[in-house]
C-alpha cells in the first residue's frame, strides 16, 4: 500500500470522549517485582482497541472469517509507550482509546491506562490491515465505521 | 502442615449455585491453530477463583500485604483439567467456581468454563496457602470466610 | 474417533531416557507472589512436548500447513498436574517428556519440570489430533514417528 | 532522580557487536491470525535484555534479593517499537541488544528481533532502576558493569 498522509483530527476529536474499558489486574498480569509486568499493558491496550472496534461494529473474528469478502485482520505497525506508574495486583484500571488520525490503510490510535483518573501508561499505536500476509487498504465498510467514530458532522 | 481429611460437601453445596464470572476471549488468549491456547484456560480459571474469593472478602493483594498478620498467598497444589471443546476469538465465556471440599490447609475447588451454558472445560483444583515459602493452615479469619460460602446453616 | 485402549508401555519405555529440554525462567513467567505463576508451567510443558515431537521429525507448523495431506494440529485433551515446589526467577529448569501410552488417536505423555534433578512439577498429559475442528486418528506417517520413540525393537 | 543527559555512544559502540540471544517461537507466542502476537515480542526483547545483563554479571533475582545493598529492579520507562514483519510458529529468531546511551539513572537500549539476518522488529527501550517503588540511580557496582560493556578503552 502506498504511504498516504493521515488526516489529522483538527476539529472533532477533542470534543469526543475516548472509548473507555475497565480491566482488573490478576495474578497473570504481575511479575516477581510485585507490580504489573510491562508487556501486560500491551495486552490491556489490545483489549481496549478490540472493545473500541467492537463498539463500532467491527469484530476481529468476523472479519477474519471473511465478513468483508476476504480474511482480514488488523496488525500493529508501530507503537510508542510511556510507562509512568506501575499498576498493582487487584487494581481496577481503565483503558482509554481514541482515533488520532485516520488514513486509507492506517489508523493512529491514542491510548492510556488509568487508575483513579491518573494515567499510568500512555501510548500511540499505529494500526494497519492485512489479508493473506499482505498489507491492505481498509475496505469501504470498515473505513466507514472508523470514520463514523472519527469524523464529527 | 499435617494432612487432614477434607470435609465432603454432603448437604449444603449442591443447593448453592456456583459463583459465576464472565470472560471475553481476546487475541492474547488464542494461538495459531485458531482457537484458545490450552494454558489460557488456567488464567481464566484463576480469574474465576480470584473473583470467587473477592466475593467472600478475601483479596490476594490484601492478604499478601499482611492483612492477616503475615504475608500470605494461595497456591495451586494440583489440578485435573478436561479440555472438551475449544473456545474461539471474541467468545463470551462463563467461569463457574465452587468449593467441593474444605480442610484446614486445603480447598478443593470445582470449576468449569462454559459457553452458552455448555461446558468447554472442567477442572478440579486443590488450593493451599503459603507464608514465607512454607505451607500454612488457613488463618481463622480466612477459614471462616471460606466456611461461610461452603457450609449451609 | 472411537475410544481405544492405549497400549501400556510395558517393556520398552522404562529403559528409554525421557527427552530433556532446558528452560530459563524470565520475568514474564513469574507473578507478584515472587515465584513462577502456576499457568507458566503449562507453557514450559508445551515447549517440552514441541521439542520432543520436533526431535521425532514432527513439526507443528509443518503439519498445520498440510504436510500430511490436510491441516492437522495436536490438542491437549486432559491434564493432571502436581505443583510440588516453586521455581524462581532466573532458575534453569529441565522439562522431561516421555510417552507413557500410545493409541491410534491419543498419546499419554508423562512430563516433569526439574531443578537440580529434583522434580518441581509432574504432569500426565493426554494429547489428541484435530483437523478442521474434528478429532482425527494419527495419520500413518505421524504414528510411525511416535512409535519409533515409544516402541523398543 | 534528576534528569541527566545520557552519554551518546560516539566512539565505541559502533565497533562493538550487539549481544545476541536465540529464541524459538512456540504455540504460546502466536495468536489466531496465524503469526506471533505483537505483545510476545516484548517478552522476547525482555529475555534478550535479561541475558545481556546476565552476561555483564547483573542478575535480576540477585539484585532484587539485595545483592547491592537494597532490593533493586530494573523497569522499562518507555519504548518505541516497529513491527516490520511477522514471525511464525517454529521460527528460530535472534534478539540483538546493545546500549545506545548510558546515564546515571537510565539506559537507552537498542534492540532488534531478526530471522535469517533480516530484522522483523526494531525497538528503542529506556530502562531505569527502582527500589521500594522509587526511582534510583544505578549503584556504582551495576553502573561499572554497564560501562564495561558500553565504553571502549
Amino acid at each position: 500500500v502506498t504511504a498516504e498522509p493521515l488526516q489529522p483530527d483538527t476539529a472533532g476529536r477533542l470534543s469526543l470522549a475516548p472509548h473507555r474499558f475497565a480491566i482488573r489486574v490478576y495474578y497473570e498480569d504481575t511479575d516477581f517485582s510485585g507490580v504489573v509486568y510491562h508487556a501486560s499493558y500491551l495486552r490491556f491496550l489490545e483489549r481496549g482497541r478490540t472493545e473500541f472496534l467492537r463498539a463500532l461494529g467491527i469484530g476481529h473474528r468476523s472479519i477474519f472469517a471473511g465478513a468483508d469478502g476476504e480474511s482480514l485482520h488488523f496488525v500493529v505497525r508501530s507503537m510508542t509507550i510511556e510507562f509512568m506508574k506501575p499498576a498493582l495486583m487487584d487494581d481496577w484500571l481503565w483503558v482509554e482509546t481514541s482515533i488520532e488520525a485516520l488514513g486509507g490503510a492506517s489508523i493512529e490510535m491514542r491510548q492510556a491506562v488509568l487508575r483513579d483518573a491518573k494515567p499510568l501508561i500512555e501510548a500511540s499505536v499505529r494500526i494497519g490491515m492485512v489479508a493473506q500476509g499482505k498489507a491492505r487498504r481498509f475496505p469501504p465498510l470498515i473505513l466507514n465505521k472508523l470514520k463514523s467514530e472519527f469524523c464529527q458532522p
